[in-house]
């Protein structure tokens, strides 16, 4: 009791005096203020437990990333890229390092990319990685760099990057040295390179990356250009030959083996090339060695190099990138939380900045949607969209803090349309790799318009979104079963795993979206009917089970039916990668409607709390992600999306290697918990609004883009009258209390300050 | 005895005459002078029994070469590259065909080139040349032009070419057709290529060739740009994956397979990748194809293409490609004769034609050698240097009837010297292989230089001949057993098969001619020192065995010895690629001296009969290659070169697919029944001097390059009173009775008229 008092003491006392004093900041203890977000990332969050992240050093939304490579060649590691599905470059707990990797994804459940394996190696030359590899300790990871210690050769390595061009700086021992660049390995299935000496100082080439999640078809090429700082005793190739037979295999002496080239200095060429730099190093001595790159032409590699890295000098480059991600992340203040919270935050931040990746070069060049043409861009061209898993709050976090990264995103993936004839899906360097499902283009690009982020061309973009939506399936790239789902308002099961509930469920909430931009742009009858289709979701309801379930062609439910058939990631009919219970809710532009279907609000409540305590809820992948927050869309329950919020950050992510539950999906894990930890989420796509809970700081501070947002920032501030107080009790949105758990983009970034109150208890 | 009455007759009656009438033609049944060498080759003859010889299309020393490539991918074949030893793109019996290959060597016996596979096939995609490749039917071959028809898919085939482009024409069935560039295959044993598409109907990249008699750093590019002459519908790629294990074997569609590339149109690159062009043909429609080729760069292959062929002209092509042999082929005119032996001898002629390359591009440019620098020459510079076959007679012939290809050759060869530090020993397109052995580029300068051919430094050459004459092993590439060859006079056996005394043969011949060229250039001390040197050969004489046999390092003969030991290309303790037999009259130099070895001009000439008698002599291999010639050192016993010669021309050379004993040797097989059928050779490498012998025609014309020669032209008349006189009675010079068995280089491009008095017995 008497803490109540105290808080609403607090609350009168506080809140009103802030909303007058809040341009002089001396109320608040600002004393951590001076420390920006930058100290507290730490890169290695997410690099075990199928994370995929990676300690890499990077630019925010940079083409480069320089990540030590150490998923093969040794049975000291646990985890081998070639002994089982495997989709990252790194992992924390494996051993055998064999390169520094250039140009890689983070958080993504499929392998590519990873190649140009850059390894320094100390006495005799070796080319082969299993048996050049070496263990290393002394691992130091900040944005903008990594380091370790090779501890087979004795020599520090050391990276960092701009935004297309990496530098590393080895300290060898004395004695032999060796710089080996590896074109044959990588984590991409794809094979074949070429390489080409220069001078003797640089190399150029190109490698083929591609088959993103095993799609043959979707295939590119990267090009480089490489350069030391020292010329070598000698620059030479290897090339491992095809195995012979008979008397070819007899008489030539590299037979199956890795052939080394000392004498040959024009193009080579196969699946498994390289070159090497040999030396005689002094104690200590530093060799310097930058890659630029470009997915256009070595030409363009070149050039990037020249302009963003114009000498040798591994110092500046990483100062330039602290600098940078120190701005980036600066956007966000918070002050309060442990040390742990923050750093799980500002890594989350972090995250959310590793992709989409810049595509295009300095001179703005960049490679057409499925195509070979070469195009130019004045802004950015942004690449690598999982728009399956970002659509439903990646963007939502962009459009808010870095409204013109979101901006250029957007005008990309309409660029894409004008180039390809479809807007993305699963986006790899100019490929669509058809990953996942759904017309996840849509709620992105209409959920950023709703949000009044206009600066791009609208009618395009509908033209685009209209046609993915209208299309018969067998034209429609995005929507294939079409027929089905238009003239019937559900896509029946026609093979066992053909996940067609999963499809229906995202062009529900696609057609959602496209009915909430239709209305915003005056085009009612479109509005109309796209509204109407996003309710189909029903055909799908079974009271049997009280959950969605698949149906047949004839019309009738699938059976023998299991809802819980489809945990960790085991198929499941109708539903991609979960079960029903991970689909059930994820209607989130009508949960009243199926709060309906399902008896009302308390048995809907009942049903949702259930899928928390008997651990129906995956927290490690996308379709029920934003579960715990439906809970507050009934009133009086919105405590539950705060016990679970609070629950599910406290398990799932955490200050540690495995600090993510699963994926990260290119920053969807970390959106998540980068919102949660605010206390506002956009749960449901399209829709310019958030659902509260209660923060994680005691104060945090959005810096606005001014271009885009009236004000300049927004103050959360957070009344917390015990350490324990996770529940919300009152909001004060500027001056006035918010009335519900919903709180639109609007009001938001025109608050000023938010001052939220917490309670312990319920 | 009437015979006998009759020859002198027509010797007084005929041979003056013709020497004051030799301005008029009207004595001499000429009908057929009007016919064409050109019409006289038969491009099959050596194409099986290990002649490797081709039936390509190909002009004169041209860069490109266009052979049906029949030596792999099936069972119906007799001969597989992959199975054995093999060393030739094409093999007469053969019968499975996978495309014309472009670029490549003849009559050598290791394999290279032979790649840049072209091939058409109907029906099906399919890139497998197990599975793609065709029987086929009427070949037809001509200088220049080559053609069959593939009766698995009913389609025509047309290839020629211009000195350094192709063009093929491909009549196809109606319905579905393709035409495949494979550059994942060839003869090649080096593997590597990179393509990319230029255009609808144009492709470009680059393939790695070499590795030639297995040495694995002599490796070097080859560029190239094709052209189809209509677009197709579709241009793909493929690429055969490596083979994978684990997760990715199950996931990736295309584990170890050919992999089609639909959508990707970049770069590609591997170990085993191409290209298709996909058509739906009409009934009997022609398609043409291009290919321009160069060592330098893909932008050279282009400007190659562009400047030999302007347009698409197949006809154009071919009849040029004609018009260039037979003015090439008719600077020698032969009457008599059958028509076989004019068949033999102008194929001869024809294969002397065909290597050394031209390797400089149309603009001038080469690959330096040994080197990754470009040059440019005004002249021609050439590759493919067989040296250790050719120096004994190609190059002489070359230096008589094609004087001025003779000295852009010895300019190359000084040009490597000046690029490389050495002369060449076995020349590959800017790569020294170092296969057999010794010192040949000496010979061949000395010897051309000796003939009067002086137009090339000779400063530089001499500089570069006493270099590897004189410098210690360790640093010699020509003679790496320089210091026992230089201290002791012979090179001893350290090693079982060494090939020491091969090596030492070598040098005594290289260094007679050296001595000879130092006396001609007033080196007296130089000429008497390597003279001398060339007697060492004296040394390896074992009066036991009436051999030549290895020594040991510590001066005693090795044992136990066996002079038949190496036959049938054997291993040979001391001996390269023959036996005692086949090496101990390789003095060409000192004969002489060493019948005085031997015992005298009788035991000579005994033991010299008894390797023909006794099948000791090897008509297949280069070393005893002049033994029919060495009788005629000795008075009286000339008859036996007659003999023997016409008896080896008959046996060996004919107008069939077998008709060439061994591997050609780029040329100089053909080279030995060129001269041997006009009836002189030269038996002594660096002496500019011939051995006569009976010649096979009725008439030869040898049209002289007035800009080297004083005379246009020699004529060779022969008196043969019956078709059985096979043996040289008199032979009259100018108007002097020529009084041994030998003629100078200078009697003989002097002599106008050269008339051969034949008889039927000695």
């Amino acid at each position: 009791m008497r803490r109540v008092v105290i808080v609403f003491f607090l609350m009168i006392l506080l809140c009103p005096f802030l909303l007058v004093a809040q341009e002089t900041d001396d109320f608040w203890n600002d004393s951590d203020i001076g420390i920006s977000g930058f100290h507290y990332v730490n890169p290695f969050i997410g690099t075990t437990n199928f994370g995929t992240t990676n300690p890499g050093a990077v630019l925010p939304n940079g083409m480069m990333s320089v990540v030590p490579f150490n998923v093969m060649g040794s049975e000291t590691n646990k985890f081998d890229k070639d002994a089982r599905w495997w989709s990252t470059p790194y992992e924390y707990y494996n051993k055998y390092f064999t390169g520094y990797s250039h140009v890689n994804l983070s958080g993504v459940g499929c392998p590519d990319l990873g190649s140009l394996l850059l390894m320094p190696i100390s006495g005799t030359l070796e080319v082969d990685y299993k048996k050049y590899g070496s263990a290393y300790n002394d691992e130091k990871a900040e944005p903008g760099y990594y380091s370790n210690h090779l501890t087979n050769y004795n020599i520090q390595t050391e990276v960092s990057a701009t935004r297309r061009t990496s530098i590393a700086r080895f300290t060898f021992p004395k004695g032999e040295s060796h710089i080996l660049m590896n074109l044959g390995e990588g984590l991409t299935n794809e094979s074949g390179a070429m390489l080409r000496r220069v001078n003797d100082r640089e190399i150029e080439g190109v490698k083929l990356l591609g088959t993103f999640c095993y799609n043959p078809q979707a295939v590119f090429p990267i090009y480089f250009v490489m350069r030391v700082n020292k010329t070598p005793l000698q620059l030479g190739y290897w090339k491992k030959q095809r195995a012979m037979t008979g008397t070819e295999a007899q008489w030539d002496p590299d037979n199956g083996r890795y052939k080394i080239y000392t004498r040959y200095a024009k193009e080579i060429a196969g699946d498994d090339v390289g070159a090497f730099f040999t030396y005689q190093t002094k104690k200590d001595e530093q060799i310097e060695v930058q890659i630029g790159v470009s997915f256009v032409s070595i030409e363009n590699a070149r050039e990037n190099l020249d302009k963003e890295q114009p000498g040798f000098d591994f110092e500046n480059v990483r100062y330039k990138a602290m600098l940078e991600w120190d701005k980036q992340l600066s956007r966000i203040d918070v002050t309060g939380g442990t040390e742990d919270e923050k750093t799980i935050f500002y890594t989350g931040l972090y995250h959310l900045l590793i992709h989409p990746n810049t595509l295009q070069d300095v001179n703005g060049q960049y490679p057409a949607m499925e195509s070979a043409e070469i195009k130019t861009t004045k802004g950015n061209r942004y690449t690598v969209f999982s728009l399956w898993d970002t659509y439903r709050n990646v963007h939502q976090l962009l459009s808010l803090v870095y409204p013109e990264k979101q901006i250029d995103m957007v005008r990309s993936m309409i660029d894409m349309y004008k180039e390809h004839g479809w807007l993305p899906k699963w986006e790899l360097y100019g490929r669509e790799t058809l990953t996942m499902e759904g017309d996840p283009s849509i709620p992105v690009i209409a959920d950023t318009w709703l949000r009044g982020l206009r600066d791009f061309d609208i009618n395009t973009a509908y033209e685009a979104m209209y046609k993915s939506a209208t299309l018969p399936g067998k034209e429609n790239l995005m929507r294939p079963d079409n027929d089905d789902y238009m003239s019937k308002g559900y896509v029946p099961l026609t093979e066992k795993y053909d996940n067609s509930v999963s499809h229906a469920l995202e062009y529900y909430i696609a057609d959602f979206a496209l009915s909430r931009l239709a209305a915003d742009l005056g085009k009612k009858d479109d509005s109309v009917l796209f509204y109407k289709r996003s309710l189909g979701y029903k055909h799908y309801y079974d009271k049997k089970f009280g959950t969605l379930r698949p149906i047949l062609p004839d019309g009738k439910f699938y059976s023998p039916f299991d809802p819980k058939e489809g945990e960790n990631f085991e198929p499941s009919p109708g539903f991609h990668e979960g079960n029903a219970w991970n689909y059930t809710f994820y209607v989130p532009h009508d949960i009243p409607g199926l709060a309906k279907l399902m008896g009302g609000k308390k048995a809907f409540v009942n049903k949702l709390q259930k899928v928390f305590d008997e651990n129906l809820y995956d927290p490690a992948n996308e379709p029920d992600i934003a579960y715990p927050y439906l809970f507050s869309q009934f009133k009086d329950e919105g405590w539950r999306t705060d016990r679970e919020v609070n629950r599910l950050l406290k398990k799932y992510f955490k200050n540690t290697p495995d600090g993510i539950p699963g994926n990260d999906d290119t920053g969807t894990m970390s959106a998540w918990a980068v919102f949660s930890m605010m206390g506002f989420y956009p749960d449901c796509p399209g829709l310019p609004r958030y659902t509260i809970t209660s923060p994680t700081f005691d104060k945090i501070t959005i810096h606005l883009d001014s271009r885009y947002y009236k004000k300049d920032k927004i103050e959360i501030k957070i009344v917390r009258p015990t350490p324990n107080s996770i529940y919300i009790d009152k909001v004060q949105v500027g001056n006035k209390l918010l009335p519900s758990r919903f709180i639109t983009h609007e009001e938001l970034v025109n608050s000023g300050v938010i001052c939220f109150i917490l309670k312990e208890r319920e």
